[in-house]
């Protein structure tokens, strides 16, 4: 029998990530929606994540938060998908799906506070600047399909859902390259399927992007 | 014949890290030592990190950056040290390692500029408060000698590095948990020879930690 996988998510959060990920590898999963506020601070689900935040998910006895770690995880339990490199190949795997769960995460989210590193504070941070740290990944991205080896991956999943969410919401600067490389992701089935989902959660709640 | 493999490192940074873990794995490498500044910021040297920061490592011809992308790559790149998980069971390695490159990474290092998130920037902010981030991750380590499974990893090795620093440079606060936990992991060989490394550098540019 196979384990029970339970997806804790709000559908206008970052668990879209993870949403595309459970999509990929063809998961049977049942989804438990938290609104923001005090469902994801109630005693029950901050045993599941005590940061009392979404993503989060429960597979079989084993919890994984963090939605790169759960990428990550999904890709290795499910391995028929064909997510993740051979172990011995994993060196671009693992260098961007870090990078952009660190430095860009990190370089994107404090932008969006207003927070202005001074160059000393950039030397000791380890995004540098937004700038610094946006050009680095162009490189990764430019002119290719996928971001690790040349094959679909959890990698693409992650990087990919930051740079377009990022670009939809201009936290993230519209680049050709950026655009290419989601362009050609977003025709996967699995990525229309939650877009399609989140943007009926969004017209229900009376949001847009624009 | 094994690949080359390189070290891009200066011995008074987050180096130490993939230090250790090259002295878990057993791997003949060879150091490239950078000093901060201009060595950093070389055409040669951009080419293997375009963010201009150590620590790197070049294994034949792949490149990784980030420290806990590189931890996680050696520990698949030589499997008989057996510092992963198998692959189905990778959940808690890969939260933690995530949550200390993520999460933690920086609250720690924000609030060493000072930065504090008002509470609606901790909803969005993928750390939300520093106190929270360590309050998980005691709970992750309470009384226990390895933070994923039964077993030492490269996320003890991420982990315990990131909680020693910091705790050392007082960026951390000293929590019994922390302190136990990290005692435990301090007396393995790969790491007391690092750290006895590091200490030879700091004395030899004369810095002190307290
Ligand atoms: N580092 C986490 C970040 C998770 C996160 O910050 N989630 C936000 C939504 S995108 C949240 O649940 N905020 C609710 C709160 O903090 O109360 C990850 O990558 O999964
Ligand atoms: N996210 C990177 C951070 C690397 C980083 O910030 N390194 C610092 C030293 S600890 C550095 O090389 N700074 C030099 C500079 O930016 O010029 C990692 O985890 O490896």
């Amino acid at each position: 029998m196979p384990e029970t996988l339970v997806f804790y998510t709000n559908p206008l959060s970052r668990s879209s990530i993870v949403h595309w990920m459970l999509e990929e590898v063809g998961a049977d999963y049942r989804m438990e929606v938290l609104e923001f506020g005090d469902a994801m601070k109630s005693p029950a689900y901050l045993a599941i994540n005590p940061m009392g935040k979404v993503p989060a998910i429960r597979h079989g006895d084993t919890v994984v938060t963090e939605a790169a770690a759960i990428c990550a995880y999904l890709a290795d339990a499910f391995p028929e998908a064909g997510l993740a490199p051979a172990p011995a190949e994993r060196g671009e795997y693992y260098r961007w799906l870090f990078f952009a769960a660190g430095p860009l995460e990190a370089a994107v989210s404090l932008k969006g506070c207003g927070f202005q590193p001074t160059p000393e504070q950039e030397r000791m941070l380890g995004f540098g600047r937004l700038e610094q740290v946006l050009e680095t990944l162009e490189g990764a991205v430019d002119g290719k399909e996928y971001i690790a080896g040349n094959r679909f991956s959890a990698a693409d999943v992650y990087v990919a859902s930051h740079l377009s969410w990022g670009m939809q919401f201009g936290t993230i600067e519209k680049r050709p390259a950026f655009e290419a490389y989601c362009r050609g992701l977003e025709t996967r089935t699995a990525s229309r399927r939650v877009r399609e989902h989140v943007e009926r959660e969004m017209a229900a709640k009376g949001w847009s992007p624009d």
